[in-house]
């Protein structure tokens, strides 16, 4: 057997680096009976009428970054996407696009915090499949993630469902993600090391369910690329409602409004990874937001606003008590986020 | 809004931009009523208990090639994976990874075609994602698509299922899709286009189950990289059986056949895009024969070996009557294939 410390075009080629590419080292990381079976297609047990399907790829650069890393993300990024739907996720697909000559020890420590989050949000990986672009047509690695969730009964939830007098929620501090990785980038320092916020939050959404009354619950959405005012915008749109929100509710690390100044970035617009916006009937909202802060992922959860009859539009009121629309990101802020 | 004939970095943004390119672009090119709802997660119906799932990312260069294209190939690859499990392929999630300056005809041109073989297999793309990189640092496109079949009653095949005097059937001839995307990228001219076999084999996988008893049918594949060298390797080795092909009976068209031996290809490791590997019980062999010739994708189908008790070897015996091992491709032949 050919052997190498790198990727190696043959590493995509069907034959046997590709073969052992696959046992020894993704099998070994996260591997189960059903992927170990090694057939074009995993066959595997539903126990719902409606399932819930979503995809993600993940091209985060650099690949490790205070609070987490490229696999870490693209397990959080589609389980928190199929759990936003109320489902239960349960299992993952991986597809990487790995250039020649990326670290084989790199690609090892990515697949080993798959394996870790996977297990932490009871997702298992099923099925895969492995490219090799030539150098100079990739960026290391590229990581894509579907994930399959069976959804429960009687639960429909949908950024188009939200009434006006909903009330918004947020499960932590903003922002925070999206400036790990620009300070990373940047080679910024500050007197505390801003961490991102990647982490799966299928249980979170599982205890707001459980604690709120049924059909209570509108909508979840994890407010990644573009910040919580493209997620807030996507709902009052979908919906046909204005949303308005209270600038001094939203929870936002010190350290991360000071850097958003520096840097010249409106916070709203800043990814997250590990936050969800969560929309409820008002009477609902005090056990949401209870259940989001009795979970770790939640400690710092708020209340930040509600739906108002409307037209499609998000109004930030200030301290001062004056209102600003909250748009949408026009152009790009923080590129390869996620 | 700001318009351009290529892909910007903010059509990945989160924003504005992505939300155009979403619903002008890939909304109008295949979109249905759960894709339109764009949530993070479809929510679609099952009715099986089992399912199966796959997945494949698609790097392949050119995009366009005789008899297919990138996203032809992004749709058949995944619907026939999915397919190879016994199961009707229903929904198909699709993941972009787009260059920076990529020509938006180009990729309007792509979206069509994965529309139109969709809907020829009949699934329906649900969800999706779309991630920009920067110059330098993709190859246009990349596409990744997972996908879902229902599993029927009963139904369990595996490459792991085989047993001493099974039957080898392959669709058709062999070697097509690897010959014309090399021809095309080193402008080799032959006296008739060699075309890609690229096609969505479900319907004829169906044909192939229904025509053959119960449990008759142990396994499909469809032979892509790696051809079918691997495809029968992977097979021996999983079921712990010997293999044994007749060269005479695997039909290759005499320009691939010529191509080959020009370009010092060995046929049996080229990868197709659209035959089917299926190996069934000495009894079913001539009915799972007679479907896969009635299907239009299935014309050229043979008989080519059979399966014997051994230890996990792959021999090809010559018109002469001797035998030579028939080995998994080594190294890369054929980088980018799909």
């Amino acid at each position: 057997m050919q052997t190498s410390d790198t990727v190696l075009m043959a590493h995509g080629s069907g034959g046997t680096m590709m073969r052992d590419i696959i046992e020894q080292l993704f099998f070994e990381a996260y591997a189960g009976d059903t992927l170990k079976r090694a057939d074009d297609a995993a066959a595997i047990d539903i126990s719902a009428d409606r399932i819930a399907f979503s995809t993600d790829s993940f091209v985060v650069t650099p690949h490790f970054f205070p609070g987490g890393d490229i696999g870490h993300l693209a397990v959080c990024g589609t389980v928190n996407d199929v759990a936003t739907s109320g489902a239960i996720p349960r299992y993952l697909s991986c597809g990487f696009v790995l250039e020649e000559g990326y670290p084989l020890e790199d690609l090892r420590r990515i697949c080993a915090s798959m394996a870790k989050t996977a297990k932490e949000a009871g997702v298992e990986i099923v099925t895969g499949d492995t490219k090799v672009v030539n150098r100079g047509h990739g960026d290391g690695v590229y990581i894509n993630t579907a994930g399959i969730g069976e959804l429960r009964k009687g639960v429909d939830l949908s950024g188009s469902h939200i009434q006006p007098g909903d009330k918004i929620l947020v499960s932590g501090t903003i922002g925070d993600h999206g400036i790990a990785i620009i300070s990373m980038r940047e080679e910024l320092s500050f007197s505390t090391e801003i961490e991102s916020d990647a982490a799966p939050l299928n249980h979170m959404i599982t205890d707001v369910l459980d604690a709120c009354p049924a059909g209570s619950v509108r909508a979840f959405r994890d407010p990644t690329r573009g910040g919580l005012a493209s997620t807030l915008n996507e709902f009052a749109e979908a919906s046909g409602v204005d949303i308005r929100i209270e600038e001094d509710e939203v929870p936002v690390h010190d350290q991360v409004r000071g850097a958003c100044e520096m840097l010249g970035y409106d916070v709203f617009q800043v990814a997250n990874e590990g936050k969800m916006v969560c929309v409820c009937a008002p009477e609902a909202a005090e056990a949401a937001l209870a259940a989001m802060r009795a979970n770790k992922y939640g400690a710092d959860a708020a209340i930040i606003g509600e739906a108002l009859e409307g037209e499609g539009r998000v109004y930030l009121r200030t301290a001062f008590g004056s209102e600003r629309i909250l748009d949408m990101l026009v152009g790009e802020q923080l590129p390869r986020i996620c």
